[in-house]
């Protein structure tokens, strides 16, 4: 924890110097999906944005406790709509399955693309469904303080009640008054006393299939509450750092404020942070729109929007190619241009590897370092960083020309420093199989031998070596000063 | 479902035809792992003859749910002592977090291995943490039906009481009167009324972390009770098919009949089906023995007992040489059989698919496929499976030398055959990456220039390409007539 990180506060508008609560002991919990559908896009940010933050964290010392729901309960597609089918159940009878069977498939098709975008795995992944009791008890405190109540077997926040108390708003900045004002609502048609309360618990009609008994009745929870209760549970009542997309703001971790704080007397979070939101051609993602893009579909490049496949790096790439603040627009032109950017890094970590040390150096290397950290610590400006990078990289490139040199200690300086931002705090990684290594060990140590044949003018062996590898598949190209090979595909 | 398929019923003591209650549809319940430690040897067994089970019953035609559940509420080391610490717990001490992430990691290394081993994932993976409500009511139920007590914040089951109304011991053939002859108890110094009672929920001690409040405590579910909730609720009130391994029969399956027909009034498991354990070079597998195998040390090598690393296709192929219901002893020796038995089949595939057809064929391949269905229809008679395929493998490589002939038809038939069994039923697939293959092309080709090399006693060459491939991880072992090489791990 030598080094200072600044993160955008989405409570107080500002970067604000980032203190834990108990370090090295770090707490951060992050909204993830609800399981009713396959990944798409739209996850793809938050994940590798919170990856990202957690990576950073991690290597500046801190322990970090990372967790990440899963939502597993169907919540009403439209809150207004009592009676609408939630969106598991809906699908559960699309498809003619039990709900825990939709859960199931694409939780577990969630992680799937998450490993293929190689982010970490939280701590703790809690499953709404797997703390009913804990959320009954909130429930149950909430009501005991006087911020709920009970009407016909459901029981709602009171935020009116709790506005005088608290202040309702201060994260999304939006005031009930206002609120109030701007809204025409019929009167007596809701079980809620204001249209502006919400369901912490919800009684369920005879044809819903996901709930439990509760002392107010056989129902199920309310969409917000599951946030409050999992991450106190886990992080304790008041913790660091809660993620989650700027569509989370409003209504849901407005509301997960005011559930904590109504049971709790005290707000629970520290640092709020909040990832933008991506745009495909300059649009909105809706199903509605034809430009729904999962990522099986952009792995495979199997979508009418796609001109091909981008790997799952590629995404990575592209995806830290802006700050997590700002907006993000899909198109195939800036994918491509992202997939040319990471083959251009990647090669040169590999170019890298194999520069000779100089007596001393022509450049000075000594700058980047420190620049890559100042924009980490910046709020997480990966673009900034990549741009750092990339002067390494043509600075690697001169070297491996021949038009500059680098000193063996400035060579492991830039080995290291490409090795702790580009693997272990971007994430990235090569997309090739694991045997690799091995392999371009023993290609590297044929076409040593080739280097020397062609030393003692052994053409014969030179130019059997080169023909037998290319038979292999492996193509060999001649330098001025030695050899550059690449596997056919 | 042309075809039967007959089962063991480990209840009846005989293979029976298996009939679902409801066909097409098959509810399967299987006891999956407590995470709380790294998935070893005795995972895999149960993992593979369900999955056998599983794709069998859909290659039927059957639509078959399959629910295999994770415990991940720790459960007492020692029933007895009500004071000792659950595994997950201390696990969780041990490393100094909070047991939840003990929990995600295991789960996590678990899913890893299983995916390695090429086993389905179940429909529904349903986690003890995740039911406590509905354990809380059948708890409730089985009080008010009469069948249990509650002892100071704990909860038991009469199993005496249970005894008088239906048959207490019926899956294991154990007979209550004759366990308390053979039972020496001092009496007055444990909540239950009888020795022979367990636990539905357990007072919590202050230390205890996993706990939820209850109607009778704070505390936590007994360890049987899981299993007769989730599959009930998953699967309905009476289900097909109840799989694990035979270690589990009593106390564990013998309470799960005993909760449910408590509950219900009638059991739920029509098929109880059991797998035999494993044993390691003749010995029980346990820790204080010192032969403890996980499944990562399996696929390394890295185990002081193991000679090599034994790729997962080794494990599952060797797991299939045997019934389900006989025993399975690992070693060195097995298991290098059953590597070189796997590439003998796979390379048949291999053979097969580049086989031209003849005119006529002069062998009879046609009883092979209904012998293998009859095998697997024989309560999933792998080992005799894999004979006929053997068979198969043995005209594949007749026909390919040129002294057997296949007409097109056969030999479309054959291939069907062996897509069908290996792949599809079975469950084995190709290990090799392209890469590999690059790797051996390379490594060959070094290999015989180092041959070369000898052979014009240029012994320097020689034995450097011998210590630099060393160096890479490669091992050559010089034969008289060339050399082996492998990949040290």
């Amino acid at each position: 924890m030598g080094r200072e990180l600044y993160l955008y506060n989405t409570l107080t508008r500002s970067k604000e110097l980032f203190e834990p609560v108990e370090p090295p002991y770090v707490g951060m919990y992050v909204c993830g999906p609800t399981v009713y559908s396959d990944s798409h896009l739209g996850h793809a940010r938050p994940a590798i944005t919170y990856d990202i933050l957690y990576r950073y964290l991690m290597h500046l010392g801190y322990k970090v406790r990372y967790v990440r729901n899963i939502t597993d309960v169907g919540h009403l597609e439209n809150e207004a709509d009592d009676s609408g089918e939630d969106r598991i159940t809906k699908k559960a009878r699309q498809e003619n399955i039990e709900p825990m069977e939709v859960v199931q498939r694409y939780m577990n098709s969630f992680h799937r693309s998450m490993d293929l975008l190689n982010t970490l795995q939280p701590s703790i992944e809690p499953r709404a469904t797997g703390h009913i009791v804990e959320q009954q008890e909130m429930i149950s405190t909430i009501i005991e303080e006087g911020f709920a109540y009970e009407e016909n077997g459901s029981v709602y926040f009171d935020v009116e009640k709790y506005n005088r108390s608290y202040p309702y708003g201060i994260l999304s900045g939006r005031v009930l008054d206002e609120m109030k004002a701007n809204s025409r609502v019929l009167e007596g048609q809701d079980e809620k006393h204001s249209p502006f309360d919400f369901a912490l618990w919800k009684k369920a009609s005879q044809a819903h299939i996901m709930k439990w008994s509760s002392p107010w009745s056989n129902g199920f929870p309310g969409w917000h509450l599951e946030c409050s209760v999992m991450s106190t549970k886990y992080l304790g009542d008041v913790f660091d750092i809660h993620g989650g997309g700027m569509d989370l703001i409003f209504p849901h971790h407005e509301c997960e404020i005011a559930q904590s704080t109504a049971a709790n007397g005290k707000p629970s979070v520290r640092y709020w942070v909040h990832n933008n939101m991506i745009t495909i051609n300059g649009q909105k993602m809706a199903r509605s729109l034809g430009n729904f893009i999962t990522l099986d579909q952009l792995f495979s490049g199997n979508h009418p929007l796609l001109e091909r496949a981008y790997s799952p790096m590629t995404i990575r790439f592209f995806i830290l190619q802006a700050q997590y603040r700002g907006t993000v627009d899909f198109s195939n032109e800036a994918l491509l241009s992202a997939s040319l950017g990471l083959q251009k890094l990647m090669t040169a970590v590999k170019t890298l590897n194999s520069l000779k040390g100089s007596e001393r150096s022509s450049i000075d290397i000594s700058a980047i370092k420190e620049k890559c950290y100042e924009a980490m610590s910046d709020d997480l400006n990966t673009p900034v960083v990549l741009a750092h990078l990339f002067d390494g990289v043509r600075m690697i490139n001169l070297v491996n020309d021949g038009r500059e040199t680098l000193s063996e200690a400035d060579l492991d300086d830039l080995k290291e420093l490409f090795r702790t931002f580009v693997f272990d705090i971007l994430g990235l990684k090569e997309e090739e199989s694991s045997g690799n290594d091995l392999l371009s060990g023993v290609v590297e140590m044929v076409l040593n031998m080739r280097q020397e044949a062609k030393a003692r003018k052994d053409w014969a062996t030179s130019d059997r070596i080169r023909d037998e590898l290319l038979k292999l598949g492996v193509n060999v190209k001649d330098r001025k000063d030695g050899f550059d090979w690449e596997i056919k595909h």
